[in-house]
């Protein structure tokens, strides 16, 4: 089932609400309301009844949202009820830092296969993920992996994209400060660090 | 001179903008129009014209905005016309990548001091920041820095962020999937790597 014009801003706020869901869980909690889970996640709730208004209704009036039931239909609504696989491109330190986080597993994601340029790179073992030459890169199609972590220097990113779109990734998140071109169909998030601590000095009183 | 009641969303995309602004200068444009600009940075252009009206008005009714006096007034906003000394504390692989990033500088940010708890690392020098022992992190006060990006464990999160504020830090980027108590007058940037990856796979399509 999928459904239509429901904006970008909504989905990318749902895995903001995912683990808020997760984190009430650990803390036993089995209702919650949308003013709690406000605080929780640093929504405003009427927001989160907005985003939740797309996919039906979620709450009970009074006794709010059932925690384990609104993990599970978001879980649905974002395809994270199965394991999804990835690929990482780009070993450096960024990459070997991706690796070996171990926060994409909450939300289902595995980092099933790596890949880099760097030849003394190429065969090494982390976290059962074995480095693979980049050349070889076109082989993600046959493992049916549609997702990609891209951590490779900015003069490589549309090179190496135009080859993750031709292997048949739908999903990208890009961590070099560079505008992607890609078909329609495939979604790409760019992180970019800088520009998300651009905003901080505005909150530097004067003094 | 300071702005009120200016939604945190819209200082958020104000770097978002003025990325645009420096691809424009380095493209050789003089005049940019709030269209142009959208689609360069992918926010609606009635967005973008809502988000500068807070500030006064910027453009010119048919000519659209001066890239240089729009570049240099989105600066001032953000206090970005003058350089900003960071602090990073957690060398692993993350904050390794994040001292070896490049991209702060395009904003006038500076990582200016590096801290780590294991004393292997500590003296180790890295672009010129020199690694300190995490015990000295109450020096930051002399020296002035007022931001800090935080790379450390999850576990080690919110006793290094007390730490900061007490040294006088106003902004944190942080990166550990960690809600962080802070008094109100700090802002916390929280980047969650695996949270924005989480939206992805929404994008697959069935097939």
């Amino acid at each position: 089932m999928r459904y239509r014009r429901i904006p970008d801003e909504t989905i990318r706020r749902l895995p903001i609400y995912l683990r808020g869901l997760i984190f009430a869980t650990e803390q036993g909690k089995k209702n919650i309301s949308s003013t709690d889970l406000a605080d929780f996640v640093g929504v405003y709730s009427w927001q989160i009844r907005k985003d939740f208004a797309y996919f039906g209704d979620f709450g009970t009036r009074g006794v709010g949202y059932n925690v384990g039931k609104l993990t599970k239909e978001i879980k649905r609504i974002l395809k994270l009820n199965t394991v999804q696989k990835a690929v990482l491109v780009g070993i450096g330190n960024l990459g070997m830092a991706i690796l070996a986080f171990p926060g994409f597993r909450i939300y289902g994601l595995d980092i099933a296969a790596a890949f880099d340029i760097n030849p003394k790179k190429v065969g090494r073992k982390i976290k059962d993920v074995t480095i693979e030459n980049v050349s070889k890169l076109g082989t993600i199609r046959q493992r049916k992996i549609k997702l990609a972590v891209m951590a490779v220097p900015r003069k490589a990113a549309q090179a190496t994209t135009d080859i993750l779109v031709k292997a048949g990734v739908k999903g990208i998140l890009n961590f070099s400060p560079s505008y992607l071109v890609v078909p329609k169909k495939v979604k790409v998030i760019t992180i970019d660090i800088a520009m998300d601590m651009a905003s901080l000095p505005y909150y530097i009183p004067a003094t």
